[in-house]
């Protein structure tokens, strides 16, 4: 996140500044522990209502490679990963999201994480054994806003199927890339995961200063995590990337072979935000999948932060396609640490939908033109 | 076009016929003249109303190559091409199209062509010298349809730059692909171009029997020119190749970069009709421009004739994203032999938009669904 | 073919002429009949020794879809086909060629080709009932250079696949590109294919005339069929088309997962002689396939006859990259119509081996250029 | 590096291990100081005989973006670098590395840096207004194998310019991706550059525990330099990576329209190292560059490390493409502070070379398998 006052505007109409010091009225305290050391996000634990489906979907029409199963969870992974998985599939009565789990660089690092939240007033839970297969000691909590978060270092390892082209579908997905939590305050959330160690890389505000969603890293690439302005705690999407954009192809051109096309939510197309080519898909329980190729290097610490206007017709898609509402408003429920729904609570905050489509809202292509933007929204 | 009785539904939810007799309560006359042997589509005139613009858009942007120009008129090519163009922009004061031109085997075809079009009372105008640069003795017609058909087989060769990849750009045009005309009624259309020695590939239609569109070739690729149902006689759009997916998307890429992306109308996207990849955009006159990548081959004469329900979803969009409204309803005005619009003599039978989307319509994405499948016009 | 003193060099370095009639010392009579009019190359009969090492190639491999199969013949197809087979396997005791076939446009065409061989004195046999599955009334000819040509007109219909995403491979084969025959006298073999109706689109020729290999067509790429010198009649390869340069490199990676490298015999790369991007692979008996994509439109009679010298060290391999000296020398038998093994003559006008490589041969990378253009030649 | 009796066969036929200490009878002392916190390579400052020349390469052929340039340097960047530059070429007399330079996480990381190098005994030189244009305080020692290196953290930003798709080229560099190293001795090399907080990802070694090679990183890629075995300190390679295949490809189809293709060394082809797909090619002055896709994420520190048999034949060239001569024996030469070259030691080890291809060395496809492996080695 920049300040608006500092930015400098760049030949192609973004935003670059400084990562700056976040402003929220209704701050997380800074704990005086440190935080553990992130390496990056590392899988998600999803809870599907039927677990057969799921399977068809993960596996049968992405490819997912299966590490471990049974009748109750099915442990996932891509293609160049060498722990045990990046995605936990387990049966459960409501679809949501169990945990949000971060690797961390050593063991210690999890006494780091238990001192930080405990510090927060977070409940905390450190299980020795791991709370899902493959996974050593690891630590869940319930983080400041809602979210369940897991750190871990210990994790059996296995083969990296990097090299297997034997394996390998079209559509191939050979990395977890990040995950994107709705959240209603984003400035809170973003000051929240500075404290974390997260950096920020981009983000959308206004002219006003709301901020409508924003990307951090820990691994040097556009995010392991975003925060984007919504009813929250709530999961927007968990992402794998392809090596190439044909990839991403493959899986629609695929999922039409299938007569699952209307699993497609949006895209495919190109983001403005991170420059990657990208992909959204919904699973049988709604949970939305990206599928994503190709942003750029963030790992030096003083990385340009882009700041978009949210008006940017092309911020969310660099060809001005539209983003389509359920795209704003859905998303997935998460669990607190004992596997109940956390109560979802409503964004006060000018939504980026109403900003951006329709009677209330504008957008533009270039800055200094009248014409609305949003393509299909002024022909529907 | 097919009988709808004699239809086999394939496993991917169309359904192929031979290719059968065309019915038509107003048949265009078949002359006892034979028709000329066409080679392929070749090259299209289009008047446009600032040459500087129109040259920005076709050489700037789309990185065609100028085969010759002057005040007045610029002549294009294509990477692959070996004829002086596929492309006439003429300075006009009305945007429109003067020629929908083909090649022909042999300069004798000139002469069946006059014969051809004398029987059938169109006004035929023969040129020794050519009506443009590059190109020697032309028939231009005003076709039964209200089209302006010109045949022509001598031409200047030029090199073709296939080889010169130090002139490509990342969205590398190779070839003119096919024209697409609009006009009211289908079946009177394929039928007058079956007699004039085109095959038809694909249609869609419904199963009262509407015709919506039919596609129909000379070269064995899906098609040198389509008939789709609207107001017309007009031009929908004029179609060019490249070799693979990303050159697509590069284009894309590169409207982004100079925030034209209000001229992408529809795409990019997979074609259930054809199977090719596509994009749409729209010049500065707003002539429609698909740019276009692997159809099938389609040269023996059993080639299998795929039918589409204009209820399928995927029929336009394999994806099943939307087709924008305009898509539908905007299209280009064309000209008469001394340089004046024909008049648009409007659809009477059911339009594709009207059967297919709102409340009106309907679609599905598998064929025993009760679901809609127009996933934007659900949301919108 | 081309007249050398009637070429026009091209700024790519190679040369267009018109096709010219073919000089041959020892030509082939033309008959009177007419030949059958050939729609495109249709598919190849390959005698293996070991039928499921074949068909772990050809179908767990290269992805090729089984239409029909039992203990001794296996018959494939690629993606975009409606016909039974390109490919048939027959397991035998000699791996070789037992039939090079053609699809012809009508019934009456294969009358044509029983007037065509019976005049030119070759055997010829005619089966109503096919030679092979799927195949309906056919003719198998000896013909005057020593190959099993077949043509036929009649095939069982097939579900082309080419919509259904779901069976793609990374490397999927879309289609039946091409053949490629050894012969001793390239001139000879040209001007007889000629007669049968086939046109010349590209060659490699030297100054003194001795020509090296020739591109002949009949659906307008660049070659149905090709001849290159060298002792036959032999079978050089038989090719498949892929949609896109990286379905090639994926079969290159898979061939490497599968710790069979050592069958990439050649590539991949991009030709100079028809600026298709390759790749060539060994099947279990040795017999070659080239595995080929993005060559150019060749329909209009007047396409430019493009002419390669056979010292331009960028004609086979537009990188420059080394022929291997096995793809010249190998090559793989041709049957009689009794199933025997054609005797091989040796071919004595110059080889393009000896012409370009070591000691004997020279090669450049630009023509006014002294420097040796073979580059690995140099080396090792 | 690992230790071989501890490492795991994977089904790809290569092993991994566990970083291992590094046997080195020779070893360079660990120094006592800490060493800086490396972030990335960031740049190489090539002395070069022909600026016009060496700017036609860089810019023209492969199309980076000039920041600043002048009569004696060319600063350049690749196109998703926002530091002043990924290259300096300097006009000098003999060809040659003035300096490998990486950026460090702080300015303090230069303290640290002299602190290091002084107590090894090495010149070290600070500038505080840097060596180059765009560049604050540097420093630049001779390290103990002889190498230029550099290390600053002040820098002068400029745009990124990822999203100006208007300026991409068919075969786009996108960021600078690694430096390659020569030097007699490995091992000695890969413990002093882990003492100066290198991770190594990938190695090649015999079963006798001779090392040919080692890869190495900061950033989460498999290297940001590697240590080759040969004739030393000498320059191997500096790379710049693409987004895709096709793009490296777009680089050979173009060196083949400027008939440069003599500058094409090595590939296009995939890597077994790295897995990245890869080609080498020469500047004028015969400096090698990489251009370099899709290797994978290694961040994690127990990153499993991968070792090569060198008698694989896939180590280097996945598909079992020869790796040429001259890509083993010929590299640049490196220049001590002074701007002379540092004398070149010969290597005593069994060289990579002859311990696979020709007589005295053998390769493998299959491990089990006694047939060679060299494919061309065999037929020339």
């Amino acid at each position: 996140m920049s300040e608006l006052n500092d930015r400098t505007r760049t030949s192609s109409g973004f935003y670059v500044t400084k990562e700056a010091p976040i402003q929220s009225d209704n701050p997380v305290p800074t704990p005086a522990a440190a935080p553990p050391d992130i390496l990056r996000c590392a899988y998600m634990e999803l809870v599907v209502t039927d677990l057969a489906a799921s399977r068809a979907f993960y596996v049968d029409v992405l490819g997912l490679t299966v590490t471990e199963e049974d009748d109750e969870v099915i442990y996932l992974r891509s293609l160049e990963e060498f722990i045990h998985h990046n995605l936990v599939l387990r049966k459960g009565p409501v679809a949501a999201v169990a945990a949000f789990s971060y690797r961390v660089r050593s063991p210690e690092d999890l006494d780091r994480a238990v001192a930080f939240y405990t510090e927060l007033g977070c409940r905390v839970e450190r299980n020795p054994n791991g709370f899902v297969k493959g996974i050593g000691d690891s630590v869940r909590v319930e983080d400041p806003l809602g979210f369940p978060y897991e750190f871990f270092h210990d994790v059996e390892h296995v083969e990296r199927l990097a090299w297997r082209y034997d394996l390998y579908t079209p559509g191939a997905l050979v990395r977890l890339d990040h995950f994107n939590q709705v959240t209603p305050d984003v400035p809170r959330a973003v000051r929240h995961y500075q404290d974390l160690g997260f950096r920020v890389t981009e983000d959308i505000q206004d002219d006003e200063g709301t901020v409508y969603a924003a990307w951090m890293r820990r691994k040097p690439t556009v995010h392991d995590t975003a925060a984007t302005g919504g009813d929250g705690p709530r999961m927007h999407h968990v992402a794998f990337a392809t090596h190439e954009k044909h990839n991403i192809l493959a899986i629609c051109d695929k999922m039409g072979a299938l007569r699952i096309s209307d699993r497609i939510e949006r895209g495919p197309g190109r983001h403005g935000v991170s420059n990657a080519f990208y992909l959204y898909i919904l699973d049988p329980d709604g949970h939305r999948v990206e599928i994503y190729t190709q942003d750029y290097y963030t790992g030096d610490p003083d990385n340009p932060v882009v700041t978009w206007d949210v008006h940017d017709n092309q911020r969310r898609d660099w060809w001005g396609n539209p983003v389509v509402p359920s795209w704003y408003t859905e998303a997935s429920l998460v669990l607190d640490l004992d596997g109940n729904p956390q109560p979802v609570i409503a964004r006060t905050d000018t939504s980026e939908m109403a900003a951006t489509i329709g009677a209330d809202g504008f957008s533009y292509t270039r800055e200094d033109d009248g014409d609305k933007g949003f393509k299909i929204g002024n022909q529907l």
